[in-house]
């Protein structure tokens, strides 16, 4: 088998955690396999370079922040060849360029374009691990880029799809996806399985095991990936494509603490005012996710939507520069977003009414909802974040 | 003026120092001239990779390390980018392998083999400065190479006899060349002017403040290095091609305390002993600096060699392992080198008898004695170090 690992900030974040990963890739050698690794930088690593850079501007150059971020996964990766070499394990450090990734032109939150395998290939072949530092490519420019915020888990299944590898190990500290957060809800079950689509919105509505564009590309390219600990032996969980008939009605129950809302109040009703306000808010690149509009009933109608609550500050300026047809805003971050996520919704009617009740009968206002064919996602006030989770988790008896 | 700066360790050693650096390039820049950088890692950087890196192997394989090692200036070249830009100096950071620099492939230790100066020229023509990673290239199978020791000053020269700059100024922590160590002789001199041949053998003798394989490049390119200071705006001296017919007669005292004496007592004095000798200290990559056979008297000989006391050990086990035709060997890293370096003993008889003839009124005894056209160096007890240098400095009247 060739199984791609992919070690997080975490997992590597001191050199006794370095060894303890070349542990782990040397067991996973021996019993005959072939391995790509695939490194992120030590933890800490890069909030400490992105605060050298902010020493100097508060706007640095996006191509200069991508020479300086991708320091960090090239000593980790050196650092991982070594320890293995010194084992005995064949191993050999690769950048991003050396691995064959090329990117376009988005510095910072670059795409990947395409791989080139060869070079892994010729070195695979000769009974090598590879370990390729994550998270960076180059464009065609030659420049290095870096693939945003948790790249290492692209950069990993990219790699994982290139090669066409049997399975993408994705090694942090928590031992898989779990029904829901179990420092809130201890009755938390850890899922054998996970299909992408579930994963998708489960990683997109806070679950931060598993980067969102990583498991897109997975589902595209079908890259089986396993989210396991590199802290334990335990079992972790697959996610891959659902195959079951009868699908889970409800898989699992997610917060994000990170939202704040936004409430436009009076907004003229006629076309093109919304379309202009989240276009200066995506000028300014600012992450909307929920967006509400009721019906208008006096011709001006109510605009909500919510943002990180590290960007509210910046989407507060927007709507305040903005001059014409609105009457006023609202803003507040202290709220969270619960959501409720199973493939199984789609033929099933009634999952987003059992919400609503069991969250009534705490008496939790649900100040905004937001559905798709496999979610419900519901913006109440933080202080019910907890409580809001358990009772999700309990009326579809995850803990069963 | 195409004028290329170079910063050490200690000159990017702290962000304050970064923005002391960016504020010397864009004075620079402002006086109309075309600046290209070359920077080093911060301080400390490479001590702690390489630290990391030991943590794993006393003997880690050399292309790991130079991905490892390599990281260091990318981060500066970077963060002295941002910092421009931030001054509205429109500024661009580049790799060893973007400024086009191609090495052979001896990982640690390359040599440049050449460069490709158009990125930066196309760069420079734009009117920016641009910022080089030093001590590094890529070798032809497209790894990270690096240039060893002090290999930022090998960039920067090599780099500027490529673009045919006017200058190449390499700024350290000292404001230029003295004709001793200002701390052992406070009578010690800055000189302005310093040929490539007399800076060649004080930079090999101690000399910390350009690497030695520098100034030969810088020879032979005909680059016009400056040794300048970070630290203040004192003018630096120029090192350059010996112009005048009547060169000064001694210019220099070095000191080198890194210095271990080995003899090996009583060598059959038959031919091909000192080369296998010699070749199982090479094979071991020890650094043999003087080397002294004096004649036979009774069949053996006595054979003495210095090396850095870093790798007496290394030495020490060469010798032991050698199992024939020696009969012992003696040990000494109390022991220091001290040199007389001019480009006017070359046509003048007595500058190294004048040497011996004052140490031994000082009743300082010389272990060893080693000549060339423009330097005399001794080997005397380390406890007579800065006796021996004050006392040279004064018989050639170096303090006028």
């Amino acid at each position: 088998m060739l199984i791609v690992h992919k070690y997080g900030g975490t997992s590597v974040g001191s050199l006794e955690r370095i060894a303890s990963v070349a542990d782990r890739v040397e067991r996973a050698k021996k019993e005959g396999n072939d391995i790509v690794v695939v490194v992120s930088a030590m933890s800490g690593e890069t909030n400490k370079l992105t605060e050298y850079a902010q020493h100097f501007s508060n706007t640095p150059a996006k191509r200069e922040m991508d020479m300086l971020l991708s320091s960090g996964e090239r000593v980790t990766a050196a650092l991982l060849a070594i320890a293995l070499q010194e084992k005995g394990v064949d191993a050999v450090a690769m950048t991003g360029r050396q691995a064959g990734i090329v990117t376009d032109n988005s510095h910072t939150y670059a795409r990947i374009e395409s791989i080139d395998p060869s070079h892994m290939e010729s070195e695979i072949a000769e009974g090598k691990v590879v370990i390729v530092a994550g998270f960076q490519g180059i464009n065609s420019a030659g420049s290095v880029t870096t693939l945003g915020r948790g790249g290492s888990d692209l950069s990993a299944v990219a790699i994982a799809g290139a090669l066409k590898a049997d399975a993408c190990e994705i090694y942090s500290d928590v031992d898989g996806i779990y029904t829901t957060d179990p420092r809130i809800e201890p009755k938390a079950k850890k899922m054998d399985f996970i299909s992408y689509d579930e994963m998708l919105e489960l990683a997109s509505l806070g679950a931060k095991v598993l980067q969102n564009r990583s498991v897109e590309l997975a589902k595209k390219l079908k890259v089986k990936m396993v989210a396991k600990s590199s802290f334990s032996d335990a079992e972790g969980t697959v996610i891959g494509e659902e195959e079951s008939m009868e699908a889970v009605l409800v898989s699992g129950i997610a917060l994000d603490r990170n939202q704040a809302r936004v409430t436009v109040r009076e907004v003229a009703d006629r076309p093109g005012i919304a379309a202009e306000i989240f276009t200066k808010l995506a000028d300014e690149q600012i992450n909307v996710d929920m967006i509400i509009q009721n019906a208008s009933t006096d011709g001006t109608t109510n605009l909500g939507f919510t943002v990180p609550q590290s960007q509210l500050n910046q989407a507060q300026a927007v709507i305040e520069a903005f001059d014409h047809d609105i009457g006023g805003m609202d803003l507040d971050d202290s709220v969270c977003k619960v959501s409720v996520v199973g493939v199984g919704m789609k033929s099933h009617a009634g999952v987003a009414a059992a919400a609503f009740s069991a969250l009534a009968a705490e008496n939790i206002n649900i100040e905004m909802i937001s559905t798709s064919e496999i979610k419900v996602s519901m913006i109440v006030a933080e202080k019910y974040a907890e409580l809001a989770v358990r009772t999700l988790h309990s009326v579809y008896n995850l803990d069963k």
